[in-house]
This record gives C-alpha cells, structure tokens and sequence, in this order.
C-alpha cells in the first residue's frame, strides 16, 4: 500500500520570503525514517480561502496532510478557523489546554492575557496532541481514513510533537515499508561527468533504489535511496551498491553521511595525536576557520599565519624575498615553502598551504583569476598543485579551501 | 491589476529533506522589491506527471509560474521533457547554448561529454535566458498571456538570471506600482527590545509602510518596504523614517540595506590608507575569513595569526607566559596584549583579537562556556571588553567575529 503524504506549511511570511521554511525539509527526513514519502509540498499565506483549498486540494491526492503554522496567539494566526469551516465543527474552550498554558507563562514570569486564552480553545472534533513545548497544542483529525495533522510553525515545538506524538501514531496505524538511505560525499569531479561515469551503475541498480546527485561548491553528494519489506536486506542492498561505488570512483569519494572533510581530517589527527597548521594567503582564514568549526579542534590545530600580504610572507613565514620575485607569490615555490615554514615555526606534523588570485582583480594573462597554488607538508613528503578554478571570488574562496582539506587528508591516507 | 506569482520548485531532494529549499524564500523577496507578490509555494519532485499536474494547476490561479530545479544534466532532470509536453513542442539543439557550455568546461579544464550536450537541447517554443554562471539555460514560455519561467535550481544561477534577465523583462511587460525598500541594520540589541522600543514608531508609520524584523546571530534587519506611484515619494518617505530610527536607536544602527560590517571596516580603512591585521584565537579564522570575503582587501588588510594554542601566543605572538599563568588565555590582559603584539608585528594602523571558550567544553565556574575577551587596538588607543554569549559553539564563533567587527568600526568612527 502506498501512503501519500503533503505537507502544508501556513504563513504570510513564507509567501514573503522573511522566514525560509525549513520545517517541510525537516519534516521530509522524518517522515522518510519511518517509510513515509512526501509527495508534494505547498506553503500558503495566512488566509482562510487559501487554506480551506489546499486542504481540499491535498485531501483528493494524500492519505496524510500535516500542517504547521497559523496556531499561535495573534490576529493573523488563522488556521483554527479554517480546520473548524474545512471539518465544519466549532472551537471550544478545553480546561487542561489553559491550565498548561498558565503554568508555562507562569515559569517565564508573565502574565495571561486573552490572547493566550483563545489558544485553549481548539476545533472540537480533534484530538488534540498536547505540547509540551509551548503554548498551541497540535490537532489530529481523521475523515474518511484521511489523516489530517495541524501542529505549530515554530520549530522546536512542532519537532516535539512529531516525535512524540505524530510519528509514534503513524507507525501504530500503518505497517509502514522499510527504508534505507546513505549518501556518499564526493570532491573532485562534476556532475556531468559523475554521471557519465555512473551511467552503467544507475542502469543495473535495483527497482526499488534511486540515485540523486546533490552538489555544492567543490562536493557532490550521491544519494542511494531504498525501500522495501526488510531493513536488513536494505541495508546489504546499499552496501552492495556502495562497494562498487568504492570501485567506480575511488578518488572522488571523501565520506559518508553527514561527514565533512574537516571532521574526517580531525577524526584521523586526534586518533594519532597529530597537529595540524595553516599559511593562508587567498583564503584569507577561512581553512582554519573551517578546522576550529569542529567542537574539539584545540586537540590537533595548533593555530597558523594568514600571510595575506607579501611583507608578512616575508617577515613572519621567511619566504625569501627572491622566490617571490622570481616566481610570484602565486606559484608552486612559494606555496611549498609557506606550507614548510609553517610546518617548522609552529612545530605541527602536518601543514596545509595556500596561495592564489580570488579575484575579481589580480589576474594576469598567465595567471589569470581562479588561479591557485596549494601544498601540503608532512615531515616526509611536501605535495603541491596548481588548480584553475573560476571568475566569482566567494567560490574561488570555497572551493580552495575544500580543496586545501582534501589534499591533506590524501596525504594523511597515503599508505607509508 | 492584481498579478498573481506562484514558485513551483522541483527536485526529489526538496521532497526528502535533503536540501532546504532556499530558492522560493529569496525569490519572494526579490518579487516583492518590484512590487509583486508570491500567492503560492508548491515543491515537486522530478517526476513528469507531478510536474504536468502542478503547471496545469497553477495556471488555473496564477498569471506568472516561476519554476526551479531539474534543468541539470543527469537522467533525474526532468523539467525539460515535461515542459515540452505541456507546451506541446520538442526539444531542439541550440548551437550557441552549446558554444558556451563549450566555453565554460574549457575553462574549467574539462572536456565536454554527451550528457553536456543535452543542455544544448531545450523546447523549441521557449525564449531562451542566458546563464552566464553555468550550462543549464533559463527558458521563458508565454501561453494566454500567462507567463511560465524556468530556471536551474542552484543558488547562485538561478539568482543571476532571475536579477539580470526574468526581473527586467517583468518591469517591462507590466506597469507595475513603485516599491521601495530599505533594510537598516542593527547590531546589540534584541528582538523582543527592538520591538519594544520601536512599538510608537511603528503605530505612528504611513498606511503603505511595512517593517519587518529578520533577525540572524549578532545582527538584526529592519526592513522597512513602501509602496505607492511615485518612486521619489517613496523615497523620501523612507528616508524620513529612518531620520526617525537614527533618533530613537542610534546606539544599535551599523548600516544599511546589503552593508556589512566588513565592508564598512574595509571602506573606511581603505579611504584612509590605513591597514589592519588580527589575532585569533576561539573565532579560529572566522574574523580574517570574513574580512576577507572581501573583494579589495589586500589593500587595507596584510593577514594576522590564529593562535589557537597558547604555544603560538607566547612563541608567535610574543605573549609573557606569566600573563597566560596569571590570567588564563582567555583574559582582558592577555587579548590586549594580542592586540597590541599582533598591531606591532604585523605593523599595521589598527588590529583586532579574540579569546575565548568557544565550547562545548573548556569552561569552567567563573568562565563558563561563551565566555570572550575581544580587544581593539590603534596607535593611540587599546579598548578591550568581556562578553557572555551563550553555549552554542557555532553561534559563540559568530557573535564574537560580528561583536569584534563593531568594535574596530567603534574605534574608527569615534570622534578625535
């Protein structure tokens, strides 16, 4: 049996771009974990026509409609009158909604006033799912073995009520399908190319899986869905396919899941009680940035130079001024000394360096914007690259840095 | 003449939650500043006869139908082959859309392949909008003087040819009301206060004005949106209202509309010849990777030193052990001293230092997490302050590099 389910997120703000509406993506995730597919998603504003048609829309298509927004205490909040024209009911005042309300304004020290008490009035044919959160409490209907869910637009609340009282419900109700998922993070190639190599792969997957490609500046993510009856043979399914991923493409593959490379690169230095050091030039910070992100990074990153300027190249990473004139600031030489140099003055296994033009000006006909020079340095062995990337400064910047990273956990994989 | 707008996003990663969509949030406000109004947000995902369905539905409501996504070039990419369906035309080979997917792979190094070739191919019965950021083109459809518009579903494409091609062609086509917005930014207060503290200003605004509050870590934007016939009116409209907010909250304006504080640093050191350089330790990079994202500022900004570990602090950046016993790392003695230290070595006009328990661990009773000293340093001034953010490490990292951003452009804006 397959289960349609919509999402209806409610709200004039949605429609005017001041809020992004993060909860249908949070809600598209949950759902998938208990077998659950959303089939459609569709934001409205805060107006009863709108709302009463596409609940009537949704209701012709999904067996499942969840709703948020429109529940709290203010004159625009206008999906309780709504849900009673659409169920043709009434509101009516529930005590133990009121006593939860003034309990929980009287923790903040504030005072009830009458718009907190018409959040106690809920349409009487729903069961309502009390929230323990804040103050609107979530509404379940059923008609016709449709399920209709109304729950709160602000987030943390409406994610309480769904994992405690929706999806509990849900996997009461339905014997739901099994589904699996595990995405591949991938650097280093494009997606068209990906995709070509990949043609064959996708042909002979199994029915029941999908391939998406998810990129990003400098990652691409494989996404492997599947469903079927038995989470274990799922679970072979996607690792099966995984392996001959891991053949297919071992170099682009850098991770799994919700890995980035500056976690993956921690992982490895804190398990060998290394450190880490920088030289930034083009990328200005955003490396180290990037490493001290990850909550326990002061194990491994002792700290660096972002040798923005040549004087500080010179002075503070004694780059001698020679390589610089005759090489340019921009060039393997110099890069693989600044990833050497700060190897040696801040005393760390390992260095990552980089030095480019992100543009937009800077450029020359040899060196033109995009251009850039990274090295990475262990006691043993000194890597470097040029890459060309491309004309916009935020992205050159980005994909840099990624690829700063990912160098250095090649060399931190090497065998030897 | 009321135009209805409705987005229809596409992509079965916005329907599993793997990616947020974005795009609809900015598109409704970029529609909103040329004075139309999203009615509607419905995602889909790649699947023909959802795409058909949603079209012909909102057709039925909407005079203009923007869609994203599912122009790329794998097999899951499916807006083409529906659109042609839908307009009942066929795909046919545009030679200059290939010329420039030619153009972009050469400079990228690659070599073009048949999948490349695909995005040549569009529906005959479409104008075509140029994508100068990428290989999938914009397409254009009028059917009944309704209008539907396709464009690639990554940011920062779909953004280009929306500003530069689809919102020109709107202000053309329609004659539509004057809008006027201007986003004043705020620095050091909090929602809740703002909104407190500007309850009489927004009872005593023009009928036609709007404010909204779109809060971020660090930084709140007010935005102030007018519409109404003569532009120039509206103008002056604005500006006598912020005339008013530069009255009632001076202390906590930074700037205005895309301004941020790196820019205006930057603007300001850059009219004087003057030069900065800073020291970091629990913001890791963020404050120089922010500076940086700059374009121009290797004008006014020669690099610093990340001193995450307290060997770099006394090796690098000469700080007296003695302090670092006495006071801790994280001290007002010891973030002045980085300030001074790192001014003097780099020999820079003006420097910047953070230190502090970015979390979630290394706090302690008196210097719980979030606790951060930030310093800013001229040659003739040494200010320093104790902040308390809070116990996120992300938010920590933020608000320190955004806190430390305002107080260099304290310092350099203050009389004398």
């Amino acid at each position: 049996m397959q289960i349609n389910v919509e999402l209806v997120t409610i709200g004039n703000e949605l429609l005017s771009g001041n809020t992004t509406d993060t909860n249908s993506a949070w809600l598209s995730q949950q759902l998938n974990l208990i077998g659950l597919q959303v089939s459609r998603i569709t934001s409205v504003p805060d107006i009863k026509k709108d709302i009463l048609s596409i609940l009537a829309e949704s209701e012709n298509r999904a067996d499942i409609i969840i709703m948020t927004g429109g529940l709290g205490p203010t004159s625009d909040d206008i999906t309780k009158p709504a849900l009673c024209e659409f169920f043709n009911t009434k509101l009516v005042f529930r005590a133990e909604i009121f006593t939860h309300i003034e309990s929980l304004l009287f923790k903040k020290q504030l005072k009830i006033n009458e718009y907190n008490k018409m959040q106690a009035e809920v349409p009487e044919s729903a069961l309502v799912l009390h929230n323990d959160l804040g103050t609107a409490a979530g509404l379940w209907f059923e008609k016709n073995n449709k399920f209709f869910i109304s729950l709160p637009g602000v987030p943390f609340e409406m994610k309480g009520l769904f994992i405690n009282k929706v999806a509990p419900k849900f996997q009461e109700l339905f014997s739901l399908q099994a589904v699996y998922s595990k995405t591949i993070i991938t650097h280093g190639s494009f997606e068209a190319q990906l995709a070509e190599t990949l043609k064959d792969f996708e042909d002979e997957m199994p029915e029941n899986m999908m391939l998406a490609y998810l990129p990003s500046p400098g990652i691409i993510r494989l996404r492997l869905v599947t469903t079927g009856d038995d989470l274990e043979e799922l679970k072979a399914e996607v690792k099966g396919q995984i392996n001959k991923l891991q053949e297919l493409i071992p170099e682009y593959i850098i991770g799994f899941n919700e890995d980035t490379l500056e976690e993956i690169i921690g992982k490895i230095l804190m398990d060998r009680g290394q450190s880490l050091s920088v030289a930034e030039s083009c990328t200005g910070g955003k490396i180290a940035s990037l490493i001290t992100g990850v909550a326990g990074s002061s194990k491994y990153f002792k700290g660096g130079i972002i040798a923005y300027s040549n004087e500080i190249k010179t002075d503070q990473l004694a780059i001698e001024k020679s390589l610089l004139e005759n090489f340019g600031a921009v060039s393997k030489q110099v890069v693989e000394n600044m990833a050497i140099n700060s190897r040696l003055l801040f005393n760390t296994d390992y260095s990552i360096s980089v030095s480019g033009i992100a543009g937009p000006s800077g450029g020359t006909k040899e060196k033109p914007v995009g251009t850039t020079w990274i090295a990475v340095s262990s006691k043993s062995a000194t890597n470097s690259h040029e890459f060309r990337f491309g004309d916009n400064r935020e992205r050159n910047i980005t994909r840099a840095s990624i690829t700063a990273l990912n160098l250095l956990r090649k060399l931190l994989t090497e065998p030897g």
